[in-house]
């Protein structure tokens, strides 16, 4: 299903980028390319696993510089290849109600691709339980932080 | 998907009932009948919304006897006809993460129905974030409830 982001509880990044969508989709589902892109420099992302189907795995980790591990843990909800990937840590994978843990914003993300000319329009929907939660992580940088991984998808495929 | 249950996080309700699996699917799916067996006596359903298609809306009220209401929404997440329903209360409609209310347990439940004779084996799993919930949910009367309840539903469709 499509989403309509609500202005007071999403935060939306749009950007028309210059790959195909096969690409970003490879981007995304792929957890050797995950690695090389999905947080933000000078964090790393040092583990990964994916697996893009309603109610499988979606875990990463995530290093700071100074060396301390952030693990993420999720599951995907609609899967429609090329075309939309949505996923929440919400729920672990299986759909049970995920242990809330000490790190980051509870979110759903919602990332649609367009065909746009030679390009996509790429659109990634940041999804909150509240006004509050929204504020937080745009506090926390969250246009900076989702754009750079964006630039970094971008370097990491566009010569696959 | 189909879930095996965790005995440290799960609780379970498995029964054999005298029902084709499509009359307990237009229990579960349809709101004049839901409004009949949702809620254990003496309890009752005052409104209920069902969309059974992943981010579809699961809406219900249940009152008590005193006439205090207790509203719940949730959403759908795997929705096979007459095989199998998963809804969760961890996220709103549209899988929008759930700002967490001040009554009931945050669970998923999946429904599961499978061909026993001329009727159905039933099973209900409700997974839970983590063993105090799933013991909290335990001492709310979880057996007693979904028991009652699923007596309920066969009542509400046996002579449809």
């Amino acid at each position: 299903m499509t989403h309509a982001p609500d202005p007071d509880l999403d935060l939306v990044l749009e950007r028309v980028v210059p790959l195909n969508r096969a690409l970003i989709w490879r981007a995304w589902t792929t957890p050797a390319l995950a690695l090389k892109w999905f947080t933000p420099a000078p964090w790393k992302t040092v583990a990964c696993e994916l697996e893009p189907r309603p109610g499988g795995i979606l875990h990463v980790v995530m290093r700071s510089p100074e060396g301390e591990d952030f693990p993420m843990t999720g599951t995907w909800l609609d899967v429609v290849p090329h075309e939309r990937l949505v996923w929440t840590n919400a729920l672990a994978p299986g759909f049970r109600p995920a242990d809330p843990g000490p790190h980051g914003p509870t979110i759903t993300a919602a990332i649609t691709l367009e065909a746009h000319g030679a390009g996509t329009l790429y659109r990634a929907v940041a999804m909150h339980r509240n006004a509050a939660d929204r504020e937080a992580h745009a506090a926390m940088g969250f246009q900076e932080g989702w754009g750079k991984a964006l630039d970094q998808l971008v370097e990491a495929v566009k010569d696959l």
